[in-house]
């Protein structure tokens, strides 16, 4: 190996100022994608109970077991809520904009659903990595149990990319993206209710995909600044 | 919102036990589902010093560098290295294989090279999501600058899969892949050097996609075992 003479060379060519970071964005799925999955079973069965989200009771926990109770009590099992998702498709333009957005940048969906549920979803979206959770059904063929990843999991996901060296670009629709939005360098909302526009009136906002891509793809960082 | 009666409901159906984990399954590239991209440049181009990899030269920076001054001084810019490997394709079955594995659980490829020489063969794998590094070109086209997420950062991807809950299986064909296939809790081979083999004999390893994707699907734990 002969080395070329100009001193220039002997500098190490490997960039570790602060400031260059790999890129990747972590998308909310349900109302960022496909359709809130939940809302889909209460349709589709006719049971106003099912219709009940974060939104109306807060602590997750005490959600999951009146749903889990809920579905036993009107006879809907886990087959028949994977029939009804397998029904839908995503929402107008999501596989488009996520095909363009994933030939661009590394991007993970971080979800608070369940593997069981996403599966028929994420095949028509081409696959995308997703993190969220896992349910379990009895004998019987009824949710009986369910394991989250862990408390907080978008908000930690989030974390733990930080901690590999990624610069986190965050988009959600809901509360429960709120703190994955605000750990991440960058945030936006999609289709939000009022009331968080309301709350959080800095955050840029977007209700169609073009304008999502164009923050998410801008190449100034001033541009996508919180 | 009637409480059923029987005692059993009152308990929390939430599964926080354990040894119940959600998997995610981690891939090298170059090897596992793609040609070595230096070897097809040094073939392309005829450059013998552009064979050189991690296997002969340990120290990365270092390898790093003689690609550099290497490249610089055959003419070589990185429109013409992504122009090659735009002429590579994945190994044979590597796609089905992947396909299929991404059907039924989630997958990350951890590689060692650059967004820049793997976008190409991320779009004929169907963009899986990949963590790896990012390279920089000066005015002339020449390669200038690199910069690595971070050191060691196969192993530190499966550190923060493991921070958010996922149980990680992980599998690669070098030595750059020992300390990711080591943090895992599972790992495997796929087409090892003999010299790999000969140093790591209870580490599962495989020459075809049918045989991995076995191991990689098991349902029972002990299947997968280092």
């Amino acid at each position: 190996m002969a080395q070329p003479a100009h001193p220039w060379y002997t500098w190490s060519h490997q960039i570790t100022i602060w400031g260059i970071l790999v890129q990747i964005v972590c998308l909310d799925l349900e109302g960022v994608l496909v359709p809130e999955v939940w809302i889909a079973v209460a349709e589709r069965f006719e049971v106003a109970e099912l219709r009940l989200t974060t939104r109306d009771v807060s602590d997750y926990d005490e959600l999951m077991e009146h749903r889990i109770r809920t579905l036993r009590s009107e006879g809907i099992t886990l087959t028949d809520i994977q029939e009804t998702i397998g029904g839908l498709a995503p929402l107008d333009g999501a596989r488009e904009f996520l095909d363009t957005l994933r030939e661009n940048t590394q991007v993970i969906i971080l979800s608070d659903t369940f593997e069981q549920f996403a599966s028929p979803l994420m095949k028509q979206l081409g696959r995308p990595t997703i993190f969220c959770n896992e349910l379990f059904a009895d004998e019987e063929g009824y949710v009986s149990h369910y394991h989250l990843r862990q408390a907080d999991g978008k908000r930690q996901a989030v974390l733990a990319l930080h901690s590999i060296g990624f610069e986190v670009t965050a988009v959600g629709d809901s509360y429960n993206d709120l703190t994955m939005i605000q750990t991440a360098d960058f945030g936006a909302l999609f289709r939000p209710p009022k009331s968080i526009t309301e709350e959080y009136p800095t955050l840029p906002s977007f209700e169609d995909y073009d304008g999502l891509l164009g923050f998410l793809l801008a190449d100034t960082r001033a541009d996508r600044t919180l």
